[in-house]
Formats: structure tokens, sequence, C-alpha cells
């Protein structure tokens, strides 16, 4: 019995655990507990003005005018690429003072869902009494098809998600919108008070918010369907609810899966980015604009050291793990008490650990060099999508790399023409630093390496290539792409150059990692979840997905080695942590406004619903779905909750949206989003 | 049973496992299998003319004029130090052409065991029914009583070294010798080609070699007792000897030692250096000043880095977690099945255990505040003797901390007045990422790191202390180290008045690492040390200790994954492998030789021989004392060798003397050395 089972069953009337689908969504449970049950109207209607962030965040409308709410951290990819030397939107913020003065993201997509269908059966049928690379060929075939079939246009976005690990499969339409624009945005400083040390960590003094507007033919987009703001905000024990789209959890995986991740993924990841973080804080002491360009990229490699970190230390804590290792045991119990659920599913869990092995041998050359890892450079990335738009566009869809198929264009295409400035000496030292990781975990002496690197150093092939490529400019790219196949194989560029040399390396490393690892994977996971299902039923939640989910909770504190923390702090808390020195810097702005404001004001608090990274901006709403508070990140706790929900210690920490009036009006004068906001 | 007692009982005939001390050295053993007896004379000898390079390394007298081979990378410290941007003898070599051209090195000692007695009466009685804590304080006074008693002139070394975990304390003593002086190093390029992607690797092409002398009263040191030269080298099949000061090996850790150390201790190491290892590597791209005065640290990291990897890499495999488990059972069950043994030693294990819980709450705050993690800056550690140099001398000599001792003051002065250059720009970098980490570590609101920081960032306090220190100046030093207490408290100097800050907090940390978990520990595993005695006898070899132990064994490759490793390399190889670009770039001097070279010569090689980091520059002997190898490595498989020697897959790497010769001759045409090592 898994951790998660076990609290749905036995503490089914009071944990506040779970991610759940808008359409299985637990009513009643709440009604029990906090005496308000979502009707279908309210649940139709949050879903509705929440907002997906396609690059890995969460949103909310928050006006019938298409005004969206989100982090600061959200936006800040966006927030840098508009900025320049001049004009540093990240370091002074940002306000349009009219509507034309809203800047589009270079690579920013809202979406809405419109719709969920399940699609299970589809599935199933296609890939029925196959083995399991030809049922993994037949799987992605019937996936590209559905999602061709649902997307119409390219207005629509339609995604297949695997639930419970392949128990079930949905197909999620979602209305698809690129021309998404920065309103408002206050200083890094404010909004990352604390930096990288604060992050995971409450108490918090963090204005980590921003606005953006959806725009749709040229205008802002209607959007009936908002959450007012709360000019009140939460009060201790209030119930809360968070809609929005947590990344992904692994709250399902077997002990193997766990082992795997412990002891092997974990590890490397972590090495690998301690260098790359040790390399690019260096290379911020270049100067000033070197700060600049590598500021989001250190930012998100940070914030993932942190993440993985506390994971990791969740899983090493044998407590924790024991507890899984024990419902597993019972899982296995409950399967090989009836004779016809051993007969189907009794080696199920052998399966996965055979399949886990395959992984294993897969792993590292299927990240370097089918992801890239061995090749971080955005202009490498947009040589190998032209390359591949190139190949894969002629063929029919159901054949294609799945990231290649029809419904997945307007992605690309948006990607491939974004106007995000690349710095070519940032790329000159991510691409070396790749490299030679590249060279060091597969030594010099595969015959893969002898092949990229010839007699060539790192450093070489990677000045080379960033110092003669023209794919900095959107308008060579663009003229590749529509050239198609015979302009994309003319060209002489040095960086499609490299990636035409690594691109048959890094397709024969998908092949073997799809056909050995991911088919027999996938399929032993379909069959676990099944397993699932039919010794504990079916009201339970999936694992995150990246889709949209509704947690509920309260605001409430915890205790932290029997030390109460309580979950609000107050902004004059800002003020006396500050030193005046990054990351513990108040802007100039927050010091002028000082005696202005309310230091009582409440800044940030926690509650306990159940998120985890991709949650972030999520609206945290009141039974009346006004929101309350703003998702920006959870506490230290909250990183095992990749792994298991712990209501004691797990908190999601959320800014005040009183917190955000107060500082609009007195901090930021931001008359005109002000007066958005509160029109009603 | 740990894993090293089963090899030794079950496999005693066959094994070429141990480090084995001189006074405990298994002759019988090596005949049965090799048919040579080493004597007590032919160990005497040995004993003799090999040298402990007291930095971290070993050596060997090769010519009785105190001629010195070791590795280039033991001597690569000295190397650095004594060269300028004008002269750099890492680049480019150095050749004395005269005695009065052979360079000082500034912080070089040789030490050569002069004898070893059997001190553990001593150290029992003085600690005789005290608990823990006494114990450890009057454990530590008896040893510096025992050292001073020893030490009666500076030239002498002694040392009391606990063995097998506390079972037996040995006095070693040395002749002591500061004046070593630099002979002979080829280039970088030539000792470390391949670099760190080659490091721990085999098949190798690596002239790791440098020659030091000895001096003694400003002239060289006459040594009759020296090892010649092998002209032939070794054959495959050989019987060797590798006689030199393995650093440390936790092979009798029980399994909760180890699991503090896989799942704690190893990976904190590898995510702080991944990212100090990021850091220095961008740093060099700072120019190639920087470069040429960061080489030697960075070395350093990475060479930690990949040590660790390796064994953490061992630890993670299952099977070889569980033969450790198992070896534990095993040795519980003889202790159990004798009621005498289990009512003196059946609880040992719970003991360790719990001394290992106060291990892991008192190691972070130990290693960054105490050992100096949180302030990585040469001159920052100068600071920190002169303070306590100033505060220990004046008390009692059983008293002050341990390495304050009397007989250690000739290691402490050599540190103060070493003339060896700090660079500012590399400390203020290195200081400013160790502070950032200690307040990451941390977090900023500890009250120790309130304290230290203020409400300056680490850049604010390296910046000023690095830039406004007089502490790079020897002359500076030595007179605040002459004035005594009184000098070093009325400086001024910024680099002092922030050890001076820090002192307090970080003795109050030893304090309670040492009360809590220290002095447990040590009761515990003497404890377990007389358990493994009581159940298997003793004659067993001891953990290495940074001392003299001698390691028998056979030249011969080994299977990897089925395929035939041979054991030697030859010079052609090299030549092959070059690509012109480092670390794969031979010499200018190599290329100009090649056409004057026996490409056929034999190169580098393997053998059985059991060792383990501080070995590098061991000789490899044949049994008549000629060297015929120079230990300069492990493969990868010796990584594991830390915790468990298999004889299947664990390779010593060395230069076979051949090499050397031809090279010298052939290459550097370095007739001086030459007709010195082969005079007979």
């Amino acid at each position: 019995m898994t951790r998660l089972l076990l609290l749905v069953f036995v503490l089914s009337l009071h944990a506040d655990e779970g991610m759940w689908t808008f359409n299985n969504f637990p009513s009643e449970k709440v009604r029990a507990k906090y005496g308000f049950s979502p009707s279908k109207e309210w649940l139709d209607h949050v879903r509705l003005a929440s907002v997906r962030l396609a690059e890995g965040c969460s949103a909310s409308l928050v006006s019938p005018n298409g005004l969206v709410l989100t982090n600061h951290h959200c936006a800040a990819n966006c927030i840098q690429e508009v900025s320049t030397a001049e004009k540093d939107y990240s370091a002074k913020g940002y306000q349009a003072k009219s509507g034309s003065e809203e800047i589009r993201c270079p690579g920013q997509e809202a979406n809405i869902l419109d719709s969920i269908s399940n699609v299970t059966d589809r599935i199933t049928a296609a890939t029925k009494g196959m083995p399991d690379k030809a049922a993994n060929d037949a799987r992605k075939a019937e996936i590209a098809k559905l999602e061709k079939e649902c997307a119409t246009t390219d207005a629509m976005r339609c995604e297949v998600i695997s639930l419970y690990g392949g128990g079930i499969y949905d197909l999620y339409r979602y209305r698809r919108y690129q021309d998404v624009r920065l309103v408002f945005a206050p200083e890094f400083a404010a909004a990352f008070f604390g930096g990288d040390p604060d992050n995971f960590m409450f108490p918090r003094y963090d204005l980590d918010m921003s606005m953006l507007r959806i725009y749709d033919n040229g205008q802002p987009l209607k959007t009936p369907q908002y959450f007012p703001i709360s000019r009140s905000g939460p009060k201790a024990g209030d119930l809360t609810f968070v809609s929005g789209n947590p990344g992904g959890t692994d709250r399902q995986h077997t002990v193997a899966m766990l082992e795997h991740e412990r002891d092997f993924v974990q590890p490397h990841l972590l090495y690998h980015f301690s260098e790359y973080r040790g390399l690019l804080t260096m290379f911020q002491t270049r100067g000033e604009e070197q700060r600049r360009v590598s500021q989001d990229e250190l930012f998100g490699v940070e914030n993932t050291l942190k993440a993985i970190k506390g994971q990791e230390e969740s899983l090493l804590q044998k407590n924790f793990f024991e507890q899984k290792r024990k419902e597993e045991r019972e899982f296995q119990q409950r399967i090989q008490a009836n004779p016809k659920l051993r007969a189907e599913y009794g080696k199920v869990w052998d399966d996965v650990t055979e399949a886990v092995k395959q992984l294993h041998t897969n792993y590292l050359a299927y990240i370097y060099f089918e992801r890239n890892w061995g090749f971080r450079s955005d202009s490498y990335r947009q040589a190998r999508r032209l390359l591949r738009m190139a190949e894969e566009y002629p063929k029919p869809n159901e054949k294609r790399l799945t990231e290649y198929a029809d419904a997945r264009k307007p992605e690309l295409s948006q990607l491939m023409l974004s106007t995000a400035p690349i710095s070519a000496e940032l790329e000159i030292e991510t691409l070396t630093f790749s490299l030679t990781k590249l060279r060091e975990v597969f030594s010099v002496d595969d015959p893969r390496i002898k092949q990229i690197f010839g007699k060539q150093s790192p450093r070489e092939i990677a000045t080379a290539a960033v110092n003669g490529t023209q794919l900095r400019d959107v308008a060579v790219r663009k003229s590749l792409m529509e050239g198609g196949k015979q302009a994309v194989d003319a060209s002489k560029d040095p960086m499609i150059a490299l990636a035409r040399l690594v691109d048959p390396i890094a397709r024969a490393v998908r092949t073997k990692y799809e056909d050995e690892a991911e088919s027999a994977l996938t399929r032993a996971r379909e069959k676990l979840a099944k397993a699932r299902f039919a010794a504990y039923g079916s009201s339970l939640y999936p694992d995150a997905t990246f889709t949209l989910r509704l947690s509920y909770g309260q605001v409430k504190g915890w205790s932290e080695n029997g030390t109460p923390v309580a979950p609000f702090t107050i902004f004059g808390g800002a003020f006396e942590r500050a030193t005046g020195r990054a990351p513990y810097a108040l802007p100039q702005s927050w010091l002028d406004a000082q005696s202005k404001l309310n230091l009582q004001t409440p800044f940030n608090f926690v509650s306990t619903n159940d998120i985890i990274g991709g949650n972030s901006g999520s609206p945290v709403l009141n039974q009346d779905a006004q929101v309350v508070g703003l998702i920006f990140d959870g506490n230290i706790h909250s990183l095992g909750g990749n792994y298991g929900f712990d209501e004691s210690v797990n908190r999601a920490v959320a800014v005040d949206t009183t917190a955000i009036l107060e500082a609009l009006e007195k901090v930021y004068g931001a008359e005109r989003v002000l007066s958005e906001l509160t029109l009603k």
C-alpha cells in the first residue's frame, strides 16, 4: 500500500493531501472537513479562470480584459529577454503606463483548459497484444493521431496525458495564446528578496508577483471568467484552494524506481548542476552585463539544485524510505492474497525492476546526447530543431518523433522565431562546459566522442560554432525553417554542422532508450496502475503531470523541531531582515516608501495545500473563488512532497493579496493595474 | 566478519591484499605464493630508503647523495610555488644544471622512518576507567607527552599512530628534513598527459615523475641506504613490492559508519567540490596568469572529486554493501557465540551507531568553522595559526590543541615561514565562495553567521580582508610569530581581525565535536578493534594511516567486462593518443624527440599491489630492492579499495623505470641526474 493510499484510506476525512483533477475532485471530503462543497459550476469557473504558462508555471485571470497574475520568477525569463544593458527591467522593474507599453514576451504561451476527455480505450485498443517495443510505437502514433484530430486549429493545444502512470489516458484540450505581454513587474530584488539562501524557506518576505496580459488578434483577450482579488487576504484557519499545474511527482514510484532516483539519477544531477552553478557564479564576476545575461540561467540552476537536494535528503531518510518499502509490501500482499489479481499483476514489480535496469543502462547517454546536457547552448538547440524539422515534417504525422507531430507545431514555431537575445559570450562558456562534461562522462575512448571531438578541445568546438553561427539572428532561422530540408541541408552554418554531426548519434541513443527502457517501463507502469485500481479502487489522485489540478487546505503554520512557525509574515519583517547587500537589499523604491507603508500588512503566508514545482503562480482562492494569495514557493519540507505528502510539515508559501495591493499602491503607484484589479 | 578478514582467512595463501606495517609483515605468506621471503635486513633496508613527503606523498632515495624520486604531482605544489609568470616551471619543466640550481621547496618536508615502538600500554593506562570525554582529553595529553619525550630535537618527528582503529598505539619516530630542493621536473603536460579525464584510468601514458634532493645543514644528505634504479623495469608476472604511505582507508568501518559516509559525508563533499571546481575552471578563463596560480588547487579539487565519486559508487553498489552487512553479521555472531566476548563486546556496534549519530549532528559545523571549509584562504589560515600559536604556546604542552603541541612546532614554523606566494586575486574568489557556502549551510538566521557577517556580503568581507592584509608577506608573519600574544593582540590586520571574530565560534564547535562525537567514537572503535582481535586473532593489517606500509603483488592486467587489459603501455601509445590540445598535448620536447625515442619502450604498467591515495610517489621494488616502477595512480576500480580490496580488478598504476631512463636521456638530455642514478 503506497503512502498516499494509506493516507487516502486511513485519513480520508482529515488530510489535505492531493493534487486532484477537475473531473475527479473529492468535493464531499472537503465538505466533511471544512463544511464547503465545491459545486460543478464552481469547479468550471475556477478551471476557466486558471491559466497554464506553457514554459512551466501557473497563473490566473484577474480581470475581464485578460490580465494575468503570476510570479515574478515565472515572468523572469521574459523580463530578461525584453531587457537590454540600458533598459534592465529585471533590476528596475517594469510598469506599462498604457496598453501600447505592454511588451510581448518572446517565449510565453498561455493555456486555458477547455475540456478533458477520456481516451484510454483508444490507447488500449491501439496497443493490445503487442510486445513492449511495438506497443510503445503504436501508443505514440495513436497519441499523435488523437492530438491532431483534436487540434483543429493552432488556437487549440491538445495533449494526451498519462495519468496514474498509464492507468488512464485523458485528452486535455486548451485554448492556446502565444501573444502574452508584460504589464507589471517589481524589481528582482523585491520579488526574490533573500535569493537562493531564502528559497524554499519560511518565514519569507517576497513580492514574487508580476502581471501579464493575454492578447488575441492584437487585442486584450476578453475573459469574463476571472478571479476578483480579495482586499483582505486570508486569515489563519481559512479554507484555501490552489488551482494550478503541479509539474510532476513520483509518489507512485516503486521502491526500485526510488532507489534508481536516489542512488543514480539525483546524485549525477547534483554533481553536474553544482559544477555548473560554480561556473555561472564566476562568469557573473566578469562584469555587470555578464551578470545580467546569466541571471535567469543561474536562478534556474540554483532553484533546481535546492529542490533536488531537498528531495534527495527525503529519500536518504531511513524512516521515509522504510515507509515506502512497507507500503509496497502491503500493496503486494493485497495482490498476492487474491488469486486472480496475483495471476494478473503478481510479477509487475519484477517487470518494473527489470525496466529500471534498462533505464539505468541508457540514462546518461539519453540525457547527454538526446536531451542536450552535452550541448548547453540555445543556438545548438535551434540548430537541432531546424535539422529535425527538416527531417521529420515530410514524414507521416504518426511516424515522427513525438515533439514534431502536427499538434506540436505551434510550440516549435514559437521557439524557432523567438526574438529572445542569445549571448554569444555565455554560450561559449556553457557549451564548453557541457562538451567537457560529455567527454568526461563517456570518456575520450568512446567512439561517439571521438567522432564528435576529433582532435579538437571542447573550447575550440564551442568557440568556433558559437562565433561562426548565424542562428542568433531570428531572420536566418526563419528563412531556414521556411526553406525546409533543402535549405537546411545546404547550410554551412557551423552550429548546424555540429548538430548534423551529433544528430545520428543522438537518434541512435534515443531509439535504444525508447526501445529498451521506455517501452518496458511504460508498459509495466500501466500494469501497476491497473493493479493499484484493482487493490484500492479509483478514488485516488494521480501523480502530477503539469496539468490543471485543485488542492484544498487551510492557512496554518507548523511546528519546527518543537518551535511553532506562525503562518504569516508582515512587511516590517522585510525591513528588519534587509542588509543593503544582495540578496538582502530592498530596492530603493521600498526604502523610499517605508514611511508610507503599513508595516503590519501581512506579506507572505503558508497553507497546507499540496503543491509542487509548476504550481508557481497559482492563485490561492477562498470559497468565493476570490484570489487571497499567490503561490510562489513551498517550505523546505515540501520538497519531500515529490515522494509523499506529510501534512504535519509540508507547506505551500504564498504572497498575501493584501501585500500585493498595498505595494502596488504605495511602493509602485501602479494606478493603472490597481484600477483594473479593483474595478468590482 | 569484515570483508578484509574474510580474505585474510579464506584466501590467505592467494590474495595480494594488505597494506602491511613493517613490524608485522607476512613474509611467510609472500614466500608461500611467490617463493621469496623478505628478511628482516631486507625490510630494514627498504624502510630506510623509503621517504614520506609530509604534505601527503611517498617517495624513495635513489642515490647515496639524498636524491629522491617521486611523482610530478607530489612536487607540483613546490613547482608552482617556485615559479613566476616569467619562469613557469610547471609549463616548461625544470632541470638543475648544478647543485646551486637546485631550488628549495617552500613547504616540503621529507621523513625517514627510524623506529616504531608500541605505546599501547601507556595510552591504556592513561585513560583507564575514565568516561569517554575525560578519556579523550587524557589520551591526547598522553600522546602529546609521548611525542615530546621522543622528539628530543627538531630533527626528529614523532607521531603516535592509532592502528586498527585504536587496537594498538605505536610511536613512529622519523628523521625530519625540511630542506628539500627541486632537481628535475618534466613539463606538466608530459607528467599529467590526459589530465583529469585520464586520471584513475588505464591504459595510461604519463611521465608523472620528479626528482628532489634532501639537504642537511646546507649539504646534500648522505644516504647510504637507497634503491638502485633498474634499467630493465619489470616484466608481466614479476613479484613487486610497494613501500609507501597510504593515506587512509575505511575497511574496518561498521555498516553504520559506512552509511554515514555514503548518505551524508560524501554527498556533501561532492556538491561542495563540484561547485568549487566549476568556479575555479571559470576563474582560469580570466587569463594565463590566473590559470597558472590556480592550477594546483584545481588539480587537487578534481583529483579529490574523482576519487570520492569512485568511492561513493562502490558504496552505492548493492552487492558491495550487502557484503559489508554480511561480514558484520558474521563478526557479530562470533562475538555473540562466546559468553565472555558477548559480555565484553556485544554492545559495541550500538556504541558506534550512537557515536555516529553525534558525528552526524556535529560534522558540518566542525568542517566549516574549525577545518576552514568556510574560510578557503591561505592568509586566513595563516592568521588563525598566528592567533592560536599566541594563545596555545603559553599553555602546558598537554593542555594545548593537539596540533600546537611541542612536538609539532617545526611543521607549524615551516608553514608560517613558507615563501610560497599567495595570489590575492584567487584568495578573494576562494574566500568569497567559501563564505557563501558557510552562510548557505548554516543559514542567515544562525547567530554565528549573524555575528560573522553582520550586514556584509561574503564578497565584501573577502575583498576587505584579502586586500587589507599584510600576511602575504612572510616577514610580517615572522615578526608577528616572534612577537607572540602581545604582537598578535595588538595587530589591526583585517585578516587577523576576521580570524579573531571567528575563532571563539570555531573553538566552541571543536570542543562540542570532540566532546560529543570524537570521544565516544574513539572509545567505541578501540573496543571494536579489541573485539576483532578477540574474534580473529592478530595477523591482520590495520587500515591505512599515512604511515609506512609494504604491499606485495605482481605485474598483471585485468579483465574489464570480459575484455583483457594488458599490463603495459608503450611510448608509442602517447603519440597516438595526442591531439595537440590540453590535456592531450604532448610538450614540444617530446615531439622533437619522437624520432630518437624507442616507441616500444614500456611506459606505464599495472600491478596487483594494494595501494591508495598517499602512496603516490612510492617505489615499485623487485625482490632485489631495485626500483622498477614509480606508483602514481590506481585504476578506477582501486577507488573502492577505500572500503575493501578486490584483487580481480583493483590495480596500482606506475611509471616504468625504463621509460624514466629513456625520457631522461632522449627527451630531456638530463645527464646530471642520469649519471647519479646509474652510477652503480
